[in-house]
């Protein structure tokens, strides 16, 4: 009988990274080998699709053959979370748009791929009564509720990969490379990347530097008879003093930069004050994409699986997580609008210490 | 003071794999950046080099860039662990050999990079009254106490990149097609660089497989529409018949195989029930070898960093170890001689059943 | 107007390999986008596809994404060119199979890619009259007529970087490998993968191994204190004895082989004679499988643009090559049926020999 | 003998790149194999170490090991080749410093690894006396008289690696992304990468683009369904506009340039005239790093190899060259200073065009 398919949306919203498709791929793989009958209905460009009915029916072949790909074959967009409560261009009520394809479409629930502004919007739509499941996607690993987040191991290869390239030029050169990393907010991706690719120096928001202490680590390799000398920053990396204004005066400060990053300020202090050559490296956008890491492929797919069992017994209200190597059900609730930092005081800043790499601080 | 120096001992002991010298090289650049007075001896070929006394002194140039390399610069061999007790060619005890040569040249501590087996000789060296700190060292991740072994994913990598190079040629062909992944005991590998990789069976030592079931899901594929089927077996993967004989039994059983391998088994009587065309093939060592994954990387470093802390301290009998991404350290004495097992109820095999993995079984 | 359309028949032949994707769609992106009416109708399984009438007409969208996957999405069999001559199971002429389906679906031409059997098939069709170019296709570059064909430089990086792993293993350990690459009758993929990852001993069917060499080789090493050697064998070495039997003397001895393959008798003998521990891998199908090197995707692009230029100047009879950097149309009589082998007097086997690699010869 | 000891000078010179390693291993290997006796003088950091006797005497060993390694064990310098004519900051003529050296330390000849400039200077020295031997190294492949030089297909792979990651976050996002690839002179690497990856626009120095077929071919685009376009545009690609200018008109209208570089302005434009959001990224010196692609090590290896023929049979004043699969030796005197151009009329421009790639021309 008809009446017994349920009918799931799907979309993914926000930054892309290369698991998007593995999650799909282990939401659906699980949802139509469970012997029930489920129709997935993805819509595009995220929330957008969502509020403007653009979606189309997908096919079990949808979903094949993209374990390895990078990218959402849905599309993505960062629309429209940071204006929601605005309405759109139209005069209409963002959420109400929302509301009103999920009823039209008769969905029984939507399953929500995204970071940290997608989450907030997610749990906005459980408020409303929508039925959701949601999934951690992030390269940035700073959603609260689970140990890990899909896309960002494999951010990690990208981003260490290019450190690693650097590493043989730097050698080569004799000279100081700054590699800036994503992360405007959290630094684990710089964290991570940096200790995998042997980087000297880590600068993240979460420990703001002193450049005293910056130029004083590239002197003591140089006066220790190494070449050259590593840097991985992120892009959200900050000053002690920067740290120390207040919001406004942050913003006043940054109207009108000096440098087209932090990665150029810090650059330019070390080389007028240790002549050595520096150069500064942005990866950028490719960290996000590619083909998934197998470790990400495993949590995806573990992921989307978990995600599935959450539908066939209609429990909503969840995102979906891992912790100590379990799959964890965290309330919605309870992620929207936290972000997990790297603590400054953890087991790997202090690993990371050990090993001699300086966080730019003089402790 | 000469007096003040402290010699630290170390050697990469059992099968090599790909993250020992990421390893050593946190010990040392730990050590040495410690502001203490640290030499490292290093002994070649494991705990040969430890009997017969084969040592090189390290210089910290030695640990220098080889973070990303492979192998270990020490060498190693699978002996003696095996015939730990039986004297040597000489006729002399070996465990005397060891402490020797640990007391003639004045060490500290030994530093352990090892497995099961070299788990177990360093516990008895440990009750010997020798200080030891040793580190997880297998592509097996089968070593009590630890969430994860260094060298696990970095195999993972490889292997699950066998399997995704036969996924290109099994769908073109439209196969059945067998890799056969190292784990003789246990099934981790094969687990993790099946789900890794998309493939639809998955035969594990711990979960013994029923031929019919095999042959089902591989049916059950060919119904469906799919032209191919892959299949990740565990060197050690086992049918319910014989893991239901004694180990008398099951010796007897297989002293003349009728194939080269379990896989070859498995896909002769697919073949012959199937009539589908089977292809086997076997990394062998590859899964070994190659340079360490970024993941891998971290968590060497982060052991390496740990094992020198507690060197550092003076606090020995300890393996390294990782729970909840917190670096914990094992009591040797509870390491020694036991296996961690993939557990069928675990979290991560429920999920691969839901993704529609078959193990092998009916259930 | 209908009339105008004009409808091209597509097929992927024998063994699969990287690049099959890439090369189609760079047919396909140039019809389309010639400003001409172009209709492609792609068969299944290759030539048996022709034969039966399985075949679907091609979206443009169909070949988009292609470009990096391996594999072929038409499918590919090795069928029927081995038994070209002989009737199928129902009694019917193979050529008059094929004959009929391309008249009957009213093709332009057939564009065929595939390696040594399949030129010679498409040859054959040639000479009755169909409309051909094909596509040098094969990871062996046996192809005679073109400096390179697509699929040999991606087998090259596979191989390569097993070899690459196995070093790590064999430095580590000390041990003799053998690693057994694809290539039955020629020796390029050995050749050039040896050379690429600094196998100490290369053996290809073109150059007769003497034992006694290889032997020397591996102990000579010893001698120099190195304590491992890497052996690259070509599935189709060939010992001076055996080169010297006739076919059917050879077919006699090889009737019940002591040994799974060439790789192993060679492992034998020299462990046998010097001592050494020595160890065989087998990659296998893993060599044609795998995202293509950007190098073929190059090589590839250019053959399809090359193939399309040929259709849309209705030119037909052709294989497309490559050589000294420029494309060549070359008859398909004159590829047909020949292979082009490694020169034992080349430039490249020569540096080979410079770099002190032995032949398994005591020139 | 001593006397019969052969000293051979060896450095490397100019930007760095994959393949300088593997290279040198091949000329050692080859030299050390000879079964003469020849020893390596490694100068330090290019001409500088020549210059000013920073040098040390290699062992074999030091050769080991490094095939597969990014870099040069030798470190690398630009200086002094831009300011060749000018005497030192002591006031000492440079060349003058090199024979000094040359002939102080007994040099037989030098071995110089470089580009362009470096070849200036090898030829300079070679017309001063010098026994001089060169290899052909640069990412650009730039360099008159071989087909291609080592570094350049490694080059290659970092570029299209860098486009591929891109690919999948343009598809997703729908977006225009310009990937900056290195290349001020000459879009080899430019027209390489972006075939091998799929660009869909490519714009190099050696063909002037006109802004308005830019825009078309991306509007053609979207007009044609595509939500995304990638472009790779070469750090020296220049407008029709700025190509008409003479030399000076150039350099004076880009002493305040408006936009970092070409790929902003072009986005820039691109921005306002599509209303499309578009993307850039520059992967700078990444793309000289990193291991070396197989293919580059094999070239690297038999370049090394023809070097040392050369020197063991005294034969001086070349540079080894590849030409048509072949070794070549061309006199110095003919590749110094001249550059080898993208022919915009050649077979692998046509065959890109008819692939449906836009080189921002109407034609």
């Amino acid at each position: 009988m008809e009446n017994d398919m349920r009918k799931i949306g799907m979309l993914t919203s926000g930054g892309d990274c290369q698991c998007l498709n593995a999650t799909m791929r282990g939401v659906a793989k699980s949802l139509y080998g469970s012997g029930k009958d489920f129709q997935i209905i993805g819509f595009e460009d995220g929330y957008k699709g969502l509020m403007y009915g653009d979606y189309r029916v997908m096919r079990p072949e949808d979903f094949s053959g993209i374990l390895t790909e990078g990218g959402t074959i849905l599309g993505t967009s960062r629309q429209p979370f940071k204006l929601m409560n605005e309405p759109d261009s139209d005069g209409n009520n963002k959420v109400e748009l929302m509301k009103k394809t999920y009823k039209k479409l008769g969905l029984e629930c939507l399953v929500i791929l995204g970071g940290n502004g997608s989450q907030k919007t997610a749990n906005l739509l459980s408020e409303e009564g929508l039925n959701i499941v949601s999934l951690p996607k992030t390269i940035d690993n700073d959603l609260w509720g689970t140990e890990e987040t899909f896309g960002f191991q494999s951010a990690v290869e990208v981003a260490a990969g290019v450190i690693d390239n650097i590493h043989t030029t730097a050698y080569s050169h004799g000279r100081v490379f700054i590699v800036e990393i994503m992360g405007h907010k959290v630094g684990w991706l710089t964290l991570y990347a940096g200790v995998a690719s042997g980087a000297d120096i880590i600068l993240i928001p979460e420990i703001p530097y002193d450049i005293d202490a910056v130029v004083e680590a590239v002197e003591k390799r140089n006066n220790s008879g190494k070449r050259f000398s590593i840097i991985a920053v992120a892009e959200g990396a900050i000053s002690k003093e920067d740290a120390a204004l207040s919001k406004k005066e942050l913003k006043e400060k940054r109207k009108a930069p000096a440098f087209p990053s932090v990665s150029y300020e810090i650059g330019h202090k070390i080389q007028e004050r240790t002549g050595q050559e520096v150069r500064v490296t942005i990866p950028g956008h490719m960290q996000r994409g590619g083909s998934p890491c197998p470790y990400d492929r495993v949590l995806s797919s573990r992921f989307g699986a978990a995600a599935a069992d959450l539908i066939i017994n209609r429990r909503y209200g969840y995102m979906v997580g891992i912790n100590n190597g379990d799959i964890v059900n965290v309330p919605l609730k309870d992620v929207a609008g936290k972000l997990k930092f790297v603590d400054p005081q953890s087991s790997m800043v202090r690993e990371a210490k050990l090993l001699g790499i300086s966080f730019g601080t003089f402790d």
